[in-house]
């Protein structure tokens, strides 16, 4: 399996992978999961908000178990976040047969679109739309770096924009999602385990600050005469870095646009967009209103305007009691799986609101992720396979 | 003639003008310089370096005059920088016919290529190639954001690429080069004047900041686990303004490119360019000494790589005093004509080390430049082409 998606969408130049929403490398990694299910003699559907699905058993039952993960990518991102936890769902699903179970619910394998929001801007669209936290106008208005609209990209890939929305129906008949999920920190590594469930995902979001000065020749202008807003930008990548440090947090500015972009150009625009996230809410807050202040003071100084707009956020999200006790159950051996909590968004984060969700990580020695660097070894790989069939098991056969 | 140049390369988003070399905008502009010096029946062709040339009067008697400027723009540039050279060039013809003078030198119009270098990275590529400050292996090396280099560029354009290199026989048949050129700050403006004329143009260059840290997801990697290279870019770009402010100096980051430039993405490389100018040499060599000296240790400290490529650099240039004081002396009434030095590089600046060359400047009350704000009123312009016309006369009639 791993074989034949691992070309998909890989940029020859870093190693990377390039798989964004609604791409030709979306489309093939779409059409692997259509062949894979079709393969295990799954029904395969694509559901209203473009998410793909893989029925074992008759999902109008209800209190079906779903797992599966997403196949999109960051830019340049690494091999496993996303299809480590769609490649173990068949996987999965494979151990279960041979070990010859008989399922007493309808099970399902999983890949949402556009998780990491690497095109439009907002990560976990499929999902969000799904559970109702995405409005189907706010999806219309997400438009990518080159100008196109969501509903264009989806035409253009085939499939039809006018039916996104909101899917009460389909969740309701789910009633447990499992998500399976190449760990982003070394906590696993650090404690010597293969695989851990989590606990919670911290409270996270999206800001984008715009410093508008005013375009003028890098050569002829005074320094005083400058309106520059590459300095306040500057000013507070630095001022992120401080207040997370005060507040036990993560801020990071890691994509900016300027504008005119030229070498000897004062800018007129430097747009700098923040991902912050703390354990919770309220070192949140205290973070980005640090950062924001911060910001306006340093525009004022260089008479620069900004703006400031959350582009996105969640809220802190704890995994249900019960089901995440149920897999420590399933799970538990010698000693306990260790139980984490994380920073990184996912799919399951959004759905929890909805339905009872728990995710599953796998040992990612490297702590890196979103980079071609992040890696599991290939026996923690079969261990986060027998850990997801033994769930699976647990919650769906008899 | 501005009616027919104005609407060519503009954007309608931003009112600016994107005529990079040997795009579609430049080759519509190169048409249209075609188009004024056959109307006017001059004697047209395109050197081997892709400068286009008008001529008045058969260049191989030698000592010919030589005035023009350049046609294409930065990114977002104003209608005057480089146009209103050009233009007033056509003009100071039309109004030496009128006057009815004749000729005793030869005289030509020029448009230089890629002046701007906004898209090769590059300044005055048409002149240093010509003057052989530039040589065909380097000029091959030259390669835009897209991978094309510009010998692709020219093909595309439907320019011999195979010709380019000095051209030390057009040089030695030119007597003297001037250059009208909208002022790029607001002497002229402080003074009252219309017109002024350049002393000279202070040595500046282009500084390539390539920051490498390690890419990593931007809500699990802890801040000390980071190597982020965008923190040491921050520091970088501050250290700029404080090392130029003490040194009397300009020093701009306005180009940025960011990989993998994803919002929840640690960058695994921030490049930088640095843009640096001071009124001599010695005050420039401490600002981009200082500048790259704080880098290091901000790049150390953060446990990022750091390379620092000189892209580019002209060294200070001293217009001729013999042709610069006739040209006061051509234009000197009541009151002798200002005097001012520039921050800005021009194919002038180029052509000096090789011939007699001169700068006229317009006033432009904004100051502003690189901008749809530069400006320049009518009055002025009009100032600007009699202006030309008299040192033309003086220097090309009897």
């Amino acid at each position: 399996m791993w074989r034949s998606l691992r070309p998909i969408g890989r940029s020859d130049a870093t190693g990377g992978y390039r798989r964004y929403a609604w791409t030709a490398a979306d489309a093939e990694c779409r059409l692997w999961f259509q062949a894979q299910a079709e393969a295990r003699g799954l029904d395969y559907e694509v559901d209203r908000n473009g998410n793909q699905w893989a029925w074992l058993g008759d999902p109008s039952r209800g209190d079906a178990v779903v797992t599966g993960s997403h196949l999109d990518s960051v830019p340049d991102g690494g091999a496993f976040d996303g299809p480590l936890g769609v490649v173990s769902s068949f996987a999965a699903l494979d151990e279960l047969r041979a070990r010859k179970v008989s399922f007493a619910r309808p099970l399902a394998i999983t890949n949402f679109g556009d998780e990491e929001g690497a095109r439009f801007g907002l990560a976990c669209v499929g999902s969000r739309l799904t559970a109702g936290q995405l409005t189907r106008e706010k999806a219309y208005e997400l438009t990518d770096a080159s100008g196109t609209t969501l509903p264009q990209a989806m035409e253009t890939a085939g499939y039809d924009p006018s039916t996104i929305g909101p899917d009460p129906e389909r969740l309701a008949r789910i009633g447990a999602f499992v998500e399976l999920h190449v760990e982003q920190g070394r906590a696993l590594d650090l404690t010597g385990d293969p695989v851990g469930i989590a606990s919670a995902i911290w409270p996270h979001g999206r800001w984008r600050f715009d410093f508008r000065g005013e375009a003028n020749h890098a050569g002829t202008t005074r320094l005083a005469d400058r309106r520059d807003p590459m300095l306040s930008y500057a000013e507070t990548v630095l001022a992120a870095r401080r207040e997370a440090e005060l507040a036990g947090a993560v801020a990071t500015f890691g994509k900016i646009a300027v504008e005119p972009n030229g070498v000897n150009a004062i800018p007129s625009l430097v747009r700098g967009w923040l991902d912050s996230r703390a354990a919770d809410q309220e070192s949140l807050d205290t973070v980005v209103t640090g950062i924001e202040k911060a910001a306006r003071e340093y525009a004022d100084r260089h008479g620069v305007d900004l703006d400031v707009v959350r582009e996105s956020f969640t809220p802190v999200v704890e995994f249900e009691d019960a089901l995440r006790d149920e897999l420590g159950r399933l799970l538990g051996g010698e000693r306990p799986v260790p139980v984490l909590g994380t920073g990184a968004g996912h799919d399951a984060g959004i759905l929890s609101g909805s339905i009872p969700t728990a995710m599953l990580f796998v040992r990612n020695p490297t702590g890196v992720s979103h980079s071609p660097a992040e890696f599991a070894a290939e026996d923690d790989c079969v261990a986060g396979v027998t850990a997801l069939a033994d769930v699976l098991e647990g919650l769906a056969c008899r």
